[in-house]
């Protein structure tokens, strides 16, 4: 598959004065590092929050849990998901109160939800009988929800089996926590993050009204459905915009539920930070292996392992730019350490102007998710990705 | 593809003294962490020097950069694969000489070449000209080794297109490095690592032995071959043992160099390592994702992001050890993340005891190169991997 022609400045993104100022840290900075416009995040905030006023946002603090953005969005009014004890204990630091958050991971040990719990978090997500029961004996009488299995079909990084159950089992999950000291609240999905096919909510919701029905005949009032993350930040592949996604959800909605909407949670993390990052990378060389090979191969000092693991299979496809005239030349883009599999695209080939060479600067747009914090820790002694906030 | 009923103990690797030394340490310790025998490397080690003595063992650092590994190689004689000015670095805070180094990394920026010209190494791989142009500006007088490429087959993490380049190629680099300031000194391949097909090393050594012969019609004696990595460590796959390894490849050589032998470099990393390094987890929980589904979930506190990446389309199999009776029962395998990639194992099936249940200590078998250094810095929060050695 061929780029498009990258057209410069994505000027709904990053505004030509911020990226004026990140062209000024990549002349005194060491690259690799990672450029967070907390300008961009507020403005996606609000977005949404206007697009959907009814529901709640909680951030899924693993896209980008940079001390910065979570402190913007909460004194923007956000709430969060939290994924692990490591998560909770920093947003405790930030003086993020436990109201704001709910333990949105199905995974925990016991230990885990006696912290949780005795920290003040009193919403958990869940999917299976074990953990439902370690909830009801480590965090009694918090409000449980109940994960639906879906296929994350349409999704460009889908959501398999792990997560969620069939909705037989989840009916058997609400019987059970009647008996137990919880308080079955309601349910949850995730359709896959950057879902570019709207209609994946459809499917879900519709799957939640009827599991809302049937506890209504065992006595159980549900009240609420988490509709996960799953709106897209902008990369390469085109999406639909916030404003389609919020109306198609609410038509969903209405459509089940007409005037008794339950209440709504979202968990929304690429779609907030995504397009507010820009890493700021250098061309370590470019190559031809072969006399007459086609393509050239560029060397850039950030790869796969990194902070760009969603280039694994070539899932994640990020726009990016060499400030130099032409695009004449395709190119494999791969990254910096030994290891063969730290290849950022092969297949999918990028256009570049024929001139690059080793020094060259390169930004790459749409890094503010699932970046930084995935970076290893020494593989071949890179060090982490450096992430510096801008704006807000 | 059913995993064989795992038989413990593992007795030529972990032997039952040093097991008891790491079931003492998992009752106090917080998983996840790995424990590596520092005595496993050393055997190691004095096996792979005594079937190959005419070989130079430069130790492929980015497999375990653990301090105190590299300090037992070197009190063992071993010389070092050096893959960035951070290993560089290490090393040399270590008080290793850079005589005993090598930059083994193709792919390098100039600002990298002068530094380790500047600390004093003075062998450097390469594969393409603007880097040979570099090494002689920033590395004057240097020996070179120039890197071919090889196709990888056969190995379980195989080495693609990314380093080396076509024999073609690497002619005109030697006819170029007549010109400059550099000793073109002699070859290199890597065959992929785990590599468990020894006739890959035959094809290799045969088109180094073409080129040197080549090489003396310009004029130039090349001296060197450096036969790269990819003995095996043990995984649950079959491989051959070291001195079936050693034989054949001195075979190969002999065949075609006869009592001309070249000097030998070897690269190991996975081959010293791998085998001594246990991780000890445990299990969060298990769960039946559907009523009439004959496999479970096995969730662990470790994954693929927390040290195990290597596990990414199931590549390499390790061998899993928990301390129960039975191994009636098959489980998918899944890590503690957020993220439904975090999955270990799906298609290739683990029996474990029908009984395993949240908090049941799981020790995983040879994982003492690319795990620790590969761990995400803060992936949904979890820090990354702690490492502690035995032994030695």
């Amino acid at each position: 598959m061929k780029q498009k022609p990258y057209s410069f400045p994505l000027s709904e993104y990053i505004t030509q004065e911020k990226f004026n100022t990140i062209k000024k840290m990549a002349s005194s900075k060491k690259t690799p590092f990672l450029v967070i416009d907390l300008d961009i995040i507020k403005r996606n905030f609000m977005e949404l929050k206007g697009h959907l006023p009814f529901a709640k946002i909680h951030y899924a603090v693993k896209a980008n849990p940079h001390d910065n953005v979570l402190k913007l969005l909460y004194s923007l009014g956000s709430n969060f998901d939290v994924a692990s004890v490591y998560e909770l204990d920093q947003l405790l630091r930030l003086g993020i109160t436990p109201d704001r958050m709910l333990y949105g991971n199905t995974i925990k040990k016991k230990e885990n939800i006696q912290y949780f719990y005795e920290k003040g978090v009193r919403l958990f997500a869940t999917d299976c009988e074990t953990d439902l029961n370690n909830i009801a004996t480590f965090a009694p009488g918090s409000r449980v929800f109940f994960r639906l299995l879906t296929d994350g079909s349409g999704a460009d990084w889908p959501l398999s089996r792990k997560f969620g159950t069939h909705p037989d089992i989840v009916f058997d999950l609400i019987k059970q926590a009647k008996k137990l000291d919880v308080i079955p609240y309601g349910l949850s999905f995730h359709v896959g993050s950057q879902q570019r096919d709207i209609g994946q909510w459809d499917n879900a919701i519709s799957q939640c009204y009827y599991l809302f029905e049937s506890a209504k005949d065992i006595g159980v009032e549900l009240g609420m459905i988490n509709l996960g993350g799953g709106f897209p930040a902008h990369y390469n592949e085109p999406t639909a915009e916030t404003n389609i996604y919020a109306q198609e959800i609410e038509r969903f909605l209405r459509e089940d539920f007409g005037e008794n909407m339950p209440e709504i949670i979202l968990e929304p993390g690429r779609s907030l930070t995504g397009d507010a990052g820009v890493i700021v990378a250098e061309v370590i060389m470019t190559e031809k292996k072969a006399k007459h090979n086609p393509y050239k191969w560029m060397y850039l000092d950030i790869g796969m392992f990194g902070g760009m693991i969603e280039t694994i299979n070539e899932s994640i496809k990020y726009p990016i730019y060499i400030e130099k005239e032409g695009l004449e030349s395709e190119y494999i883009i791969a990254g910096p350490t030994c290891d063969s599999m730290d290849i950022l695209y092969e297949d999918y080939k990028y256009p570049f102007p024929s001139t690059t060479t080793g020094g060259d600067k390169v930004y790459i747009f749409t890094t503010g998710a699932y970046t930084q914090s995935y970076s290893s820790v020494y593989f071949n002694g890179f060090p982490p990705l450096e992430a510096y906030t801008i704006g807000g």
